[in-house]
């Protein structure tokens, strides 16, 4: 049995990849698979709509809201987003990481950033005090990053701000209760918790949306992609069919709450292990730690090196670091079964014991 | 059977999708799939890089030229061209079908554009002869389709001028051989002639590439995605994975220079039965017929009705003519197999003894 902690693309339900397998050359009955399907074809029409409807009965995302499937990533968001609606004008964000420093940073090729706040001070291990941030008096909106998954924080509570907030959620959407009516706009590339890479999810507000900058390209305008409904033209078809087995899993696995319950319970199991002594650290405030990407240290690169080399022999894959922080780091996305957790769990216990 | 003659996202190899079911949940003994590795892993990497050396030997692509996989389609392109390249400077557009006259469209936000040439008068049922062309002194570029997929036609040879030639491929590339040289950027959507959707593959030259404008977007400049080898951001791995399969199929079935052959003979054999008599006739003008998409018509959009009705009933399924025109399109590319063909005359020759 091999568990991938990648950090994404990570690991899917073995269900899903199974169904998916099953009906890969003949979707349906229809003779051929649903990648070979036109996107204007009944048959994907109908994957479309039922991933978009999986979606908002998922996270309860009422009329007031459009959920599109875009192409390009979060990192199109990062500049999608100033240069639809903050042309010249004044952006509050929020830099917790890696990500959060990009979106800022395509940002001010088109507005005015103040940076309210930023943990880089100290390798973004924390987050900075919601009391804290020095929010504009103007700002067009508030970005932030929900999961860091690089440094292994999260937001657990969200900022009652005037301004529209804005949420790069790539990370841990789906993996949580959440109260959709507080955002403005809330993307995620799909790779981490809602599919495979290539189609990036975007809830957002329609009143807010129609504040949109004129003349834009239309592939770069929002305005584009919910009147044609994420069909303006040939989307990731497969991708987006992916996403909708993927949201009937979850469905068929008591929803958001209790995926959430879950991921409370297999991140609470490896950070016991991680702080039950001192052969394992977590270097992330323990306030902020991610439920998503857990990561730790051991005393040294060589030991860490060590502990990664024999997990894999043990089917315990992508436990790397990211390549700018190093150490370990296990994403547990909702994919990820508890008896996988509880198989590192078991595994770090036996490499301390013999280390 | 089934023959799935849609115009895209289209049918695929078959060894091609059962070699990707068969290791989709296991790649390689990885344990996971494809789908689920991360793209900085040395599995996807060699899948990536595999697809282009691929791509490279099957089109005979020089160093000269970078290979590059992106997302948001060619109407994506549509934007980022003039965007990296003729900000406020003049380029020529050829107008031969919706996608070029969309192309010009977007242009038309950044720079001067001339429309050199249009056969918009007798709905784009011809190309305008290349010598009949009002080309621009000073163009940054001049544009092309080189197959409309809507109308039928086809550039059986392309233009030799001053300006860098660019040339929208997404229907026909691959589908016959190609002087790369002659062009400064060929693009095209995956989702016809290359793979599934949502990858679109450029090919662009590194000279005319070095010319592009400061301060874009990171994810709409050309040098971000050239630097990092299409990996600036996560890229659409499995779309990716898929391409690499098809070039593969395509340099173990003999080449580009096999595919074109039969691509002749396809298309030669449908053209036939539709030139037979005057119970089909093709809109398109002869010298400009595409060998991807033929299209034809019926003595009445009742007749033509039935005709796709009794087709499907056979298993020749996706003939519907795209919405703006109607009447018939049997899209034939690489991966429609000759015996596909023969089964759409064969029923063709049927139908017209019945009605």
């Amino acid at each position: 049995m091999t568990y991938n902690f990648s950090a994404g693309p990570a690991v899917l339900p073995k269900a899903v990849m199974e169904k998916a397998q099953a009906e890969f050359t003949d979707y349906q009955g229809l003779g051929y698979g649903i990648m070979e399907a036109s996107h204007r074809s009944p048959e994907f029409t109908a994957v479309i709509e039922t991933a978009e409807k999986n979606l908002r009965e998922l996270l309860n995302i009422s009329d007031d809201y459009a959920v599109l499937f875009l192409q390009g990533g979060a990192s199109t968001q990062f500049a999608m987003l100033p240069m639809n609606f903050a042309q010249g004008k004044t952006v509050d964000y929020v830099d917790t990481g890696s990500w959060s420093s990009k979106a800022a940073k395509e940002a001010k090729l088109f507005s005015n950033v103040n940076v309210a706040a930023s943990s880089k001070d100290e390798n973004y291990s924390y987050l900075p005090a919601i009391a804290d941030w020095n929010l504009s008096d103007d700002a067009t909106y508030l970005h932030i990053t929900s999961n860091n998954t690089i440094f292994g924080t999260q937001f657990h509570e969200f900022p009652q701000v005037d301004a529209p907030l804005i949420a790069d959620m790539s990370s841990d959407i789906l993996s949580r209760e959440l109260d959709i009516d507080k955002f403005a706009v809330i993307y995620a590339g799909a790779q981490k918790n809602i599919g495979p890479s290539g189609v990036t999810v975007v809830i957002i507000n329609k009143d807010f949306a129609a504040k949109e900058q004129e003349n834009l390209p239309a592939m770069l305008s929002y305005g584009t992609h919910i009147d044609k409904d994420s069909l303006y033209n040939t989307p990731p078809t497969f991708g987006i069919y992916m996403i909708g087995l993927v949201a009937e899993w979850l469905l068929a696995n008591g929803g958001i709450k209790a995926m959430q319950e879950i991921n409370e319970r297999k991140a609470g199991n490896l950070y016991a292990e991680i702080d039950a002594d001192d052969f394992y650290s977590c270097p992330t405030n323990e306030a902020n730690r991610s439920l998503m990407n857990v990561c730790f240290n051991l005393a040294t690169p060589e030991l860490e090196a060590a502990f990664i080399a024999e997990a894999k022999t043990k089917g315990l894959v992508g436990l790397k670091g990211h390549r700018s922080v190093g150490g370990i780091r296990a994403s547990i996305y909702n994919a990820m079964p508890e008896v996988g957790v509880q198989a590192l769990v078991d595994f770090m216990k036996e490499f301390r014991v013999n280390n």
